[in-house]
């Protein structure tokens, strides 16, 4: 299938379509019409139908979505069957947690290695996934194809090992600094986890709904 | 100042906004027009106008904004004066990286305590923050008062720890389980974390990207 050009506010809403099929195959469901779907994730029927037109046509009138190919299409759409590879670079607490418990094979990605210079880890692994030393971070890269690189150094140490990682052939990086990555301006591919963003907007809601209940 | 009702679009973005002013503020700019904002924010001009025009008029025609003033402002509407008191349940790799690495105060939030169940950490603190055993959670939730939870259990746990907190009063959850909890339905503040919507983003772009490359 062409893939036409798809909006970032639709792409940033595909993966949550897919855990919500995945949720529904689980739950042994066949077919979904757009009024249920939107009842399920807060979202009306039209601009349901509106996001998956992006992308071809899926649904028939009166019939709905079926569940399993809908989900094999976004999933497609996301790139999952691509087979990326990854590393992970600094293995502190968040790094840790990542490796423990995100399931990167599930989502169709690879950790091939990660890194750190602390040598208490170095030389273990995490989940079967290798540490190696900092230093041998360039030349394992010109060895071993990365495609996307996992960033969750120090925030001083950010801008130095992004660009390190581009260098060394690594096309997109997945951004827990807390930092904007000077590499952003060159045209790398950055998603970044904002902690903070997402308290900030948190709090805002919650300010909302009391200031709501004050008023009533 | 009353509020309007601001869309969820642009209360995403205030915590960008926030960001880059203080970056601006730190390297002593005053002002800013929406054009250079925008430049360096990789959005247009009349876009900022229209995202600052939602909660009143702060620029001037043709000398643009007040750094201080719009950076106070912004605060001000994400609600970082409401002095929000949080506590954090599940303190694994997620929960120790976030009580040693995410500055809650500078954001306007008091970390008041954390639980967890294991014995090794019970009565220890991280980062000045007292960690309970999770069967006190209740009894301190009925001395103090949280407005929101940091939810970082494991995914297993997470509805049932989500409820009681819910029941015991807190407000909002900030929620790291990847799982989409249950309270949601009956209208419970939850802002959620979901790292596979991220890394699924990410892979996306690059998929796009090397797709562009290939077609070139």
């Amino acid at each position: 299938m062409k893939k036409t050009k798809i909006s970032n506010n639709v792409i940033r809403r595909l993966p949550r379509y897919l855990r919500k099929l995945d949720e529904l195959a689980q739950g042994g469901a066949e077919r979904i019409s757009s009024k249920e779907l939107g009842n399920q994730m807060g979202l009306t029927p039209s601009q349901i139908r509106q996001d998956f037109s992006c992308f071809g046509e899926f649904g028939q009138q009166g019939w709905g979505y079926s569940v399993p190919i809908l989900r094999e299409e976004i999933s497609s759409i996301l790139g999952i069957d691509c087979g990326f590879s990854m590393v992970l670079v600094g293995v502190g607490n968040l790094g840790h947690a990542l490796m423990n418990n995100f399931d990167f094979v599930r989502y169709g990605f690879s950790l091939i290695a990660a890194f750190d210079v602390d040598p208490a880890l170095v030389g273990t692994a995490i989940s079967g996934t290798q540490i190696l030393h900092a230093d041998e971070l360039e030349g394992f890269l010109q060895r071993n194809r990365a495609d996307i690189a996992v960033l969750t150094v120090p925030r001083e140490a950010a801008d130095a090992t992004a660009g390190l990682l581009t260098r060394c052939g690594v096309r997109a990086i997945w951004n827990f600094t807390n930092k904007e990555l000077e590499i952003q301006r060159r045209g790398a591919i950055i998603e970044d986890i904002h902690f903070s963003d997402s308290l900030l907007s948190l709090g805002y809601f919650l300010a909302e709904s009391l200031e709501q209940e004050e008023g009533e």
